[in-house]
């Protein structure tokens, strides 16, 4: 049964919303609608506009015998200040410091709210690097990981301290703590990644950038080049030269934890987040 | 400016696949469309009748001056069965079994086309439950959290077994685990849960069930009504009556180490999930 355009474009944007980066054919939704050609380049033109108009992202075309559409979800710069600036304003709340001077993120990490706008951002950040894998390290750098993975449509990666026999055989490496002064070690599932994929490194803290380090010398032991690296809240870090280019969404410039002070600014990330954003 | 119905349909669509069990008044979509009541109205009709066609969810009316609508994501029986399916053919895949008879399960929770089809389908069984948290214990459990919390748009908890630092003051139990004999420890944030929650329990693997119990003694403290308990993958479980109801998704039925072979059923969690899934 022919399918109304109304019905058929409520559908196609719920199929595109939960299929990003995919390449779908113009057949796939001939035969779901049972519609002409025409009709659905018609309906895609419709979303391609509106999704442009706000902010949603892009619908990219390929044309060609294998071609289709692909949806690649992005934000608008403005759109992605305001996520900056409400995180900013939300880390800055003095009830956030921890003894030894570490900020209490687990309410944010744990709402999907927040976390489907960060990881939107982040994706939009990166959507034309054609990244292949999300590496974080647990437990705190999964949240954001696997919001930013949805919206790229790419795996994750978990990246542990310790080894669990549930991970199967593993690739391990060591690496310098700048924080402890002391080697630690951390270690993936031989599985993890492959020669030639493009990743993305991602943590909630940065606080000396080893960990940071780390996840990338263990990128490069696969092969894997590291595309972009990315924290949520970036209170110190050591050398540029020691650590490559870390693109923080937050920075805490001060942080007294006798006084109850905590302030910050919009990290390196929107820097970069105007250049590549989607276009106002 | 007012906006075409094509396009108020496009963006609806969009802003409701992210905003799931939310109240989003009329008035909010009037305003963002600058359009007419009755115009908002049909058009939340024909999102409703096509989500329900198409098996995507309910859209909710909710009558009153503080009403509104209500996207509620759910999965036809049918759907989820087949959903059930692919993941036990998957599980039973002999190159999944690691020494001691545990089964990698890491490239499934790391792809995010798997996680939210599971995501989707435990939201949609426990839709009408009124689940306030998802809760799960670091690392496994994480990605299947995530995306069910995603679809429910609550929080979820990361219990651990080992305490950190940068989770503040925590709550914390020991619980005796049946697959080591010993007793074990896990904990929590202290602000992660409250009086009056209803939380749903969720893990990747049950084996013996003494993390399960745990944390349901864990929310328990926290003066929490366990709603629900559900693994992706069930292997051993204990007596009933020491464990409550645990549903698994699918269900090992063998596993020889030696002779490499491992078959899957699926399991109690689709009993379940016929009563109260969408109807077809």
């Amino acid at each position: 049964m022919k399918t109304r355009r109304s019905e058929r474009l409520v559908d196609m944007v719920y199929y595109l919303a939960h299929h990003p980066h995919e390449l779908i054919t113009l057949g796939f939704f001939t035969e779901r609608y049972q519609s002409a050609k025409s009709s659905i380049s018609e309906d895609l033109g419709i979303v391609k506009k509106t999704f442009m108009d706000r902010g949603i992202g892009l619908i990219e075309t390929v044309p060609g015998a294998t071609g289709g559409v692909r949806f690649i979800p992005m934000m608008k710069t403005s759109d992605a200040l305001l996520v900056g600036e409400d995180l900013a304003a939300a880390i800055a709340n003095p009830e956030r410091i921890l003894t030894g001077g570490f900020i209490f993120l687990t309410d944010l990490l744990s709402r999907p709210s927040v976390l489907n706008r960060i990881g939107r951002m982040i994706a939009s950040r990166y959507a034309k690097e054609n990244v292949t894998a999300v590496v974080t390290v647990a437990s705190k750098g999964i949240p954001i990981a696997e919001a930013t993975a949805q919206y790229l449509s790419v795996p994750f990666v978990m990246v542990r301290r310790e080894s669990k026999i549930t991970e199967g055989s593993t690739v391990s490496i060591n690496y310098p703590s700048y924080r402890t002064n002391r080697v630690e070690k951390m270690e993936v599932t031989k599985r993890a990644l492959k020669k030639g994929d493009r990743v993305i490194i991602i943590d909630d803290f940065l606080n000396g950038g080893g960990t940071m380090q780390g996840m990338q010398i263990l990128a490069e032991e696969f092969g894997a080049k590291v595309v972009g690296n990315c924290v949520l809240c970036e209170l110190h870090r050591p050398d540029e030269k020691q650590l490559g280019q870390i693109e923080s969404i937050v920075r805490i410039t001060d942080l007294d934890e006798q006084e109850k002070r905590v302030q910050t600014t919009l990290g390196s990330f929107f820097d970069h987040y105007k250049a590549e954003g989607l276009s106002e």
